[in-house]
């Protein structure tokens, strides 16, 4: 395309919106990673959950201004946060406001709200993914999780 | 490539790890971004760090689980955050441990440490950035940002 073009589908936010939700399979694979997450999750099964990282030990996980590295250091976290008291501190999880955007045919990014509810207490937060296209097909590879600060809006 | 030899790949972390620092000028012009935001920063010159942001309604940054959206928005709260009651409140910005992974000639993920040092106060956390190589150069797309939860190592 021109640049003048490029330049003005720029300027109209149109190069990014267009790829917000690619018409292709991407969007609906990277999205069934997460789901697949969210069914894991709630039979309170954290391997199953885990598949939906990738399994080395360059995967990166940051939630709260810390960073943890690597696939087994992540599902030590989770174990740690969740099944150390029983299986039913797991709760239920659930996604909202889940947008993708893709990059090429092998990177994605899907950033979304969750929601996890353990009896009376009801946590949400957001969180900001990067997947990629690895020959087990689409996976987390970088995770940024944050939670509101307590005491603020 | 044969399909074996990029799951050996994949399976090693190789094709991660070769796209963690392209050698191409992608990950210069990406890093030379951030350095202009830190260097407009540190002279109290908010207009100048936000030069590095998407100027779109699209923008979206998330900090402690609240979405921003927007370029204006985002302005806003980096006003009322820290010129509110004075310049000297930006205080001296530093970051550490970047690491950059580009997707394509158009897409790079951005991961680091910041440290803000306001007097006796000195606040950091971790940031997770998306960068568009727009018509203007690259621009950061979203921000995740996230630092310690009060009371939690």
């Amino acid at each position: 395309m021109p640049s003048v073009v490029l330049a003005l589908m720029w300027s109209l936010g149109v190069a990014i919106s267009a790829q917000t939700e690619p018409p292709g399979g991407d969007a609906k694979d990277v999205r069934a990673v997460l789901d697949a997450q969210v069914v894991a999750w709630n039979k309170g099964d954290i391997d199953g959950f885990m598949k939906g990282y990738w399994k080395n030990e360059k995967l990166t996980f940051i939630s709260g201004g810390n960073i943890t590295q690597g696939w087994d250091a992540t599902r030590e976290r989770y174990i740690k946060r969740y099944q150390a008291e029983g299986k039913d501190k797991m709760g239920t999880l659930s996604f909202d406001e889940v947008h993708t955007e893709s990059f090429g045919t092998d990177a994605a990014m899907v950033r979304g709200q969750f929601k996890l509810v353990r009896g009376e207490q009801i946590d949400t937060g957001r969180f900001t993914l990067l997947l990629r296209k690895t020959p087990d097909g689409w996976r987390i590879v970088h995770d940024h999780t944050s939670v509101p600060e307590k005491g603020k809006k």
